[in-house]
């Protein structure tokens, strides 16, 4: 009997999304751990324990996890997306590091996912093709002050740049800094994107410049993303109305192979 | 007869890491467009032609996709990893943007893959579980010198940062270049994650410090991931020897819920 943990992405919603790797070992496992909405997303089954719990509660998660896997189960922690990008992967090794050696013997992999930057990026085009940075919006594990810094250095590097949590009841207010902290430091015309349940039957894909862009624009569902100097917007000709493509060009300043190959 | 254009990524090797989505686009397709090792991934059939191109042909290639696709075509382009991270989504929007006008009206679709920068970061723990920035070290379309400000800024920000295209046979000085400004940003101790070939059977993952690194240790086909000022390390305990676990943790500063919870 040897245990083993995997801590997998489910992708940004979309069943197709969701690599065949993180279905076999679904498929493979014993017990299911995450967040509820996570694990409701996988299908009962005989021989199959599904243990939700609140959010919150990472660290008590991923040590029921691990316990788990100690005493033989083959466990499977779920995250939304990719696990790795502000999701359980970091709690997992933060609870392992933390807690009983004999944790360090575990057999513990990850299982990478589409992320939701990945698939919000996607959804309009490609706006994240050149040098961007992501950051997580919420305060809840670091000081408002560091996100603020950060928020400044990426647009001096003009990064384009892709936003976790952008929103929720408890902090209304840390996204409408943010988006005046952005106004100031990148000007009005800049590009933003604001990608909500993003591949689910709910998406909402809007398009807008930061002198348009309101707070109300986004809420905890919403997957943010700021273009960098060079970031365009092309309008789709055709009969239904739609959004129109946003993409970042791979090259800046003069080192352009468009504009010298194939200007028709 | 209506045609149209899916920018889908391969994932970074492994079968096991390619979407439902994007499978189905392949068996559906009538086209596939792409560098030849890519488009050699995608097995020959009965009504499927596929198109290969040398590397640095990425704006004719579009051009040829989006003409393919005008044409009634069913066309796939397929990247390595993400299509929309330094690959050729952004590629196919410069064509289409400077092209053909009839061009706007396709239906194009981006469909995202796992990336190589979150395959690696899942082969060694979570060393992107925290804000971080992702970089091309290719200077093939943009000068050097932006290249070097925006590692300076993103060591500044303290962001964990992901590197694609780290050293070609070209440009072997960029790369020494590189761990000399990290060198002197963030010191020796920083750790830093060699990921080659990451999820095929010759994946080689190497973990070390700025301190420790040298510049052959990277090549193209090498992932570089350099942890924040919080990135970790873990030993693993067990019979056979292995790379130690990296990961970022969620909370910096006092915000720490491993800290007050879980230490065993």
């Amino acid at each position: 009997m040897s245990g083993w943990l995997k801590i997998v992405g489910l992708g940004p919603g979309s069943e197709a999304m969701i690599t065949p790797e993180v279905t076999a070992a679904l498929q493979d496992a014993t017990d299911v751990v995450g967040y509820v909405p996570y694990v409701n997303r996988v299908a009962p089954r005989d021989g199959l324990v599904r243990h939700g719990s609140d959010n919150r509660e990472e660290i008590r998660r991923a040590e029921q996890a691990l316990q788990l896997a100690l005493e033989g189960h083959r466990v499977v922690v779920v995250s939304s997306g990719d696990p790795g990008v502000f999701a359980m992967a970091a709690a997992v090794f933060e609870a392992l590091e933390a807690g009983d050696a004999q944790w360090r013997s575990l057999d513990v992999q990850v299982l990478p996912g589409i992320s939701a930057m990945l698939a919000a990026s996607a959804s309009v085009g490609a706006p994240l093709g050149h040098d961007f940075c992501c950051i997580n919006l919420s305060d809840n594990l670091k000081p408002w002050a560091l996100i603020e810094k950060r928020l400044r250095l990426a647009a001096e590097a003009d990064f384009a740049m892709a936003f976790y949590n952008p929103r929720s009841k408890a902090r209304p207010e840390g996204f409408a800094r943010t988006l005046e902290v952005l106004l100031d430091a990148c000007g009005p015309e800049r590009l933003i994107v604001f990608a909500r349940a993003v591949s689910i039957p709910d998406e909402v894909i809007r398009v807008t410049t930061l002198g348009e862009a309101t707070p109300d624009m986004a809420d905890m569902r919403t997957l943010v993303v700021v273009g960098s100097s060079q970031t365009r917007r092309i309008e789709r000709q055709g009969p239904k109305e739609r959004e129109p493509w946003v993409y970042t060009p791979r090259s800046v300043g003069a080192k352009s192979q468009a504009s010298t190959s194939s200007r028709a």
